[in-house]
Order: C-alpha cells, then structure tokens, then sequence
C-alpha cells in the first residue's frame, strides 16, 4: 500500500490543503482545496483534482469553522484514497523559535512550546496552530508534523542571528531568525537544475510575496537573512514596514501617545506599500496606478530590494546568481527590472525580453551574474518534510 | 580687526570648546579647553594653547556650572583676543529636523523649534542646547549659531530619507535622518587632497566613534546613511544597539513588561559592544581582552559594518574610495583590517603594514578600490560654518 499524506497552510480565515500520494519515494499532488471565510457566516469548501477541476463546491455551516471545516476536507479525501495510507497532516508553522531546526512530529508539548511564539508572528502563528488542535480533535489519531519557516535559518553563523542586545535577551531567544525557509529551502533544492555552479556558490532569493524577504544562500545553506525576530524586519511588504529606526517605536510610544497594540496594528497592517501609497497593499494595483503615490511606493520597494542585495551580497561575499520567486518575484516584471537595473554594478545585465515574458533566466547571455526566476513550491517542501520525519527510511 | 570665534561642543557632564581666528578666510584654532563635572560636586576647567601647553586649570565651584563655566572660560578667553573680533559662538547642534539643511543663526524661535528635536536626540541634544541657553545668558549679544549633524543629509533622495509608514508621519518629520553630518563634511572638503577621482565618485565614511554610522558619498554630496529617524539605527555602537527588528521593541513592552523609558535605557545605554561583551563599550578594552565574549563583540561589529558598506555601495551603485575615520576609525587597526579583509569581494585589498601604521592609505596600491584614513574634524567644519553664517561676504 503506497502512503499520502495531507499538507496544510492554515491563515486567519482560511485553510490551504493538498493531497499528496508518494511515488517512488517523491511526493506528488492529487487533490488540492481551499476553505474560505472561516468564521464568517457563509463559509466555503472547494476541491480541485490536480488539473485544477473542481471536484467539490459547497457551503459551510455558519459556526468557527476550523473542525468543521478540516472534518469534511477529511472526509471527502479519505473516500478518494484509493488504497493509499494517510500517513499524517503536515502543516506550515512560521515561527519554531531558538530550538526547531528541523520539522518535528507534534506532540502536545511541542504544540505548547509554539505556542509561545504566537507574539512572534502574530499575523500567522496563531493560525497555524489553530489547524493542528483542529485536526487533532477530528483525526485524535492521525500523526502531524510541524514544518518551520524559521527552521532553515537556525545554520547561520551566530553572528548573523544576533542582535546587539544584553546576553540575557539572547538567551531569552532575542534572534534574527528569518523567515520563508520553505521557500528557500525549495528554490535550493532545484537550484542545481538551473545553475549548477550558483547552486554550489553564493545566490540571493529574493521572495517577494504578500510578505516579502531575502536570504543569502551558500551552497544551499541560509547565511543570512532579512527578516529578523519577527517578520516585520528587512524588506518593505504589502502593509508590514520592513526596515525601521527603533527610535520611530520610542517616538510613537512616548511622543504619540500610542500603545503596543497600536502600534503593532500600524507596523503590521498600516504600512508597507499600503502605508507609503495610501492606494493599496497590492503590487498590482500600485503597478497599473497613475497616481504620484503608487509610483513612490513601487520605487521605494525597489530602493529597499536593492540595499538588501547589497548587504547580503556582504554576507555572502560576493555572488553568483539572484533569484526571483514568489508573487510579485514570478509576476512583476516591473519590479525585477528595476531591481536588476540597479544592480548593473553588481554585474548584472537585464535581459529585458525575457524579464517581461517572466522566461527562467531574465539577464543577457554575457550579464557577469545571472538572475532567474523560479516558482517557489512550499507546499511540496511541506509534503517532502513530512513524508522524511514519518518515514525516515 | 580680523574676527575671532569661539566652537563649542556640549555634552551631557562636559563642554568642549575652541576660540578660533580668522586668517585669509580660514578658521585657525589658537586656544582649546573643555569643563568636566558639571553638576557634580567639583568640576574643572582646563585651557590649552593650540600645541597642547596647558594654560589654565582651575576648579569650578559646586553649581549646575554650564553658565560659571562657559562665563569663565569666555573671560579668559577674552582677555587674550589682542585686538581680534569675537563675532560669534557656533554650537554642534545634534539634530535639526526635517527643516535645517544649513546651519542657522539663532534666535528664541529656532532655539524652540530645535528643543522639540529633543526626544530624537536624548542623548545629545537637551545637553547642546543647554550651552545655547547658557551663552546667551552670560553673553546676550553674542551671535551663536547651530550646525547640524543632520543638514548635510536633507539633500539624499527622498526614497532614501523614508520609512514605509503612512504618510501622515513622514509630514510629522518621521524620517531618516542621518548624523555625524559635520563629520562628513569635512571628509567630503579633504577628500579631493587624498583622492580626486572618488572625492568626484563614490565614496563611503565609516565614521566609526563612540557613536558609529557610514554615509555614502556621491561627488561629495550625502545620497544615504546608516543612521535613521534617531542616532540608534544601522551599526551598533559603545553602547547603542543599531539595526534592530521593531518586533523586538514590541516584545519588549508586550512580554517583558518594559517600559518606553527602560526600553530607551536598554537601547541607548545597556546595547552595543557594552551589551554583546558584558564587559565594556570601549572598543580597545574589547581589542586587548582575551575573552571570548569581546571577541565576539568586535566581530558582531566589524560584520555589521560590512554588511552595511554592502548596502550603502548598492545605494551608490558601486564604490570608489572606502574612508575610516573617528576614534575606532582612525586607531582601531584590527578593526578596519577584518572589515577590509570581509570586502575582498569588493575590490579592497588591504596593506596590512600601512593599516597597523595607521597610515593614510590603507590598501595595495594594485588595489582596484582605495582605503583610508582620515582623522575628522568637527571643530574646523562647526568653526567654517559659523563664520559663514556671521559674515557671509
């Protein structure tokens, strides 16, 4: 009997969920689905075969949703197994803290120790382990595992990890601990398809989502990251600030009357390209904008994008090749070009056909240092991760 | 009559001052001294001549001491003017807010406008300021002027000056601000005698002293700095933290309980070098320790300051001359030799002989980018400033 196994990635008011059957040891996807508006009064449940037909369209009860939600999924997956064994969920969890370098099989005290990074990523966390107790209490029996975007980046040289803070704070878990490690650990695994000698060199990947961040990667292996304690820090986001004097936050506190709460909202939800544009959160929308402050905005990113390959180029000590992924990495030819452009010091050359048709490699043939891009595939990092901690053999 | 002038330089417990003449245009100091220990039980004043002969050293009497001391000190010094004009006093002014990208003539509305500044200087400003108070109540018809340690950097780009925040604080004056601005002057007026080409091109300041920060010169003109909205971003310092997530702000008020005023404590005066050894914030106390956590220190140090020489070279797409200068700057040979050694990749390759000798260059002459030294000069910029402020002509 060949296994599967579930993946989910669990947000504030919606599950992600895949099916995965293993094939010769690798995992592949059968059926993929979503539940939406959880916690709403009109939830929604859909499941698409992995040619993106959809299988299943259907209401949910009005109630919390998460059980209810996971119990169908469940049960209309576990009719199609076909002889395979579910071997167990494993599930995206942002932050693992000083100690999760690696995904762990969940137990209840693994599940409490996470739960003490909650105000760590609050936009996230949360959510994530909301999933696992909601399976846990359908599936009582069924194994999970926790995968950790914070997990990849616990390799980096000490100094690279810390801030200079009193040792007490360190030793308290005050670290850099970057974050999107699924995504890095992916676009490592497949680098070597692309460039062989990058992938054994010195590369950038520059994950430009919703949340958006960069890790400098040395053979494979996380040296440094943009992202610190939180995944506030580093690159400007959709409405997270990235990069910011910690005298602003004495500043708010003492000069605005604001409180942490306050000030988390606005360092979370109120800034970024929301903040600086005051138009939208969404790359898109500010690209297809006329207006002065959309403009701004895109050219803020880029400026930013642009210091952080500078430093991370430091970290590495030079580079061999940067690489693209994530939404607006994959899709936003604007943003790569004037990265790239500003880049030209570096040794990189645009190639501007194949940077707006998004081609695998966007710079000239005799560019000193290629860039790419490459979707990124969490997911199947997750389903991986989960079928070697279950079945290590 | 050819004019005279005095500099001063005020901190928290000590004035530092200089009387200057004006000789063919150029400032000359003639007379140095500086107050310690005011408003401690005894202070001191001590004058030297301008070749280091002490000329006075006297007791202060028990009292807050800015207006004693300064009154002392002006009455010898203006006894010894031979026929030279006192036109005028110039102060270091630490901050000057969005609005001074000059130094300013003072008056009751300026002196107002720069004590709200305060906050985003504690340090330093409430302590300049006070010097102003006390010059114009044992002087009232002095003319004194403010130069600023930000005004050199108003003219970056506007991308380079902002947070990604709602644009409400950009108009409050939440904004990079940059320091060391008088510093970076003078560098930028000598450069040109060390190095014509990068005095034209592309260079980086590591003013690297008790207070550290790295400002990247394009044809002498500021296009970015480490330094932020406050004198605690980008590399951290004796006692100050630098780069630091704004998540860890929020963990320190929402779990650890903290305070604005114990976190401003924790940031400005328990971090840095003192914070990541435990043993001092003295860089050569850290040099001559055979303690791991010093070594640790100076290497969290130097990585930082690479880091960000890579960041600011992507600012100024690409580098021409690399300039250490301030106390760590100018004598801290292991110091600038690691963060040499780390920019290889750059382009810097380091004579080790000429850097242990503090030589002015730093570098093999087959090196593609240079390096130097160059001891700063804040007194003679704060000296050229006031007498162009007081008799423009």
């Amino acid at each position: 009997m060949t296994q599967a196994l579930l993946v989910i990635n669990a947000g504030s008011s919606s599950i992600k969920f895949a099916l995965y059957t293993v094939a010769g040891g690798a995992p592949t996807p059968c059926y993929r689905g979503q539940a939406d508006g959880l916690g709403a009064s009109i939830g929604s449940l859909q499941i698409k075969d992995d040619q993106g037909k959809r299988l299943l369209h259907e209401e949910l009860p009005e109630s919390d949703g998460h059980d209810e939600a996971l119990d169908r999924a469940l049960s209309w997956l576990e009719e199609r197994l076909e002889g395979h064994d579910l071997i167990g969920a494993g599930h995206r969890v942002v932050h693992g803290g000083p100690e999760f370098s690696h995904p762990v099989r969940i137990t209840d005290d693994i599940l409490e120790r996470l739960d003490g990074f909650c105000e760590l990523a609050p936009l996230h966390q949360p959510h994530n382990l909301r999933a696992i107790h909601a399976v846990a209490r359908v599936r009582p029996h069924l194994p999970q595992v926790a995968c950790f975007d914070t997990a990849v980046h616990r390799q980096q040289p000490r100094v690279a990890q810390r801030f200079a803070l009193p040792r007490q704070y360190e030793n308290k878990g005050v670290l850099r601990y970057g974050f999107h490690g699924l995504s890095y650990e992916y676009i490592a695994s497949v680098l070597p398809d692309h460039d062989r000698q990058a992938a054994e060199g010195r590369t950038i990947v520059a994950h430009l989502g919703n949340g958006a961040s960069m890790c400098a990667l040395h053979g494979g292996q996380s040296v440094a990251s943009t992202m610190g304690f939180t995944a506030l820090d580093g690159l400007p986001m959709g409405q997270r600030c990235g990069n910011i004097d910690p005298g602003v936050i004495l500043y708010l506190l003492q000069n605005e009357g604001m409180n942490a709460a306050e000030i988390e909202d606005l360092l979370y939800r109120r800034s970024g390209l929301l903040g600086l544009s005051g138009i939208s959160a969404d790359m898109r929308q500010l690209l297809e904008s006329d207006r002065r402050e959309a403009a701004e905005a895109v050219e803020y990113y880029v400026y930013r994008a642009v210091r952080e390959v500078g430093s991370l180029t430091a970290a590495l000590g030079g580079l061999d090749a940067l690489v693209f992924t994530a939404g607006i990495g994959e899709n936003a030819a604007p943003v790569r070009a004037a990265i790239c452009e500003q880049l030209g010091w570096l040794g990189i050359t645009l190639d501007r056909e194949a940077n707006a048709h998004n081609a695998g490699r966007i710079t000239t043939t005799d560019s000193r240092i290629p860039a790419y891009i490459i979707p990124t595939n969490e997911e199947l990092m997750i389903a991986r991760h989960t079928l070697r901690t279950l079945d290590p053999a």
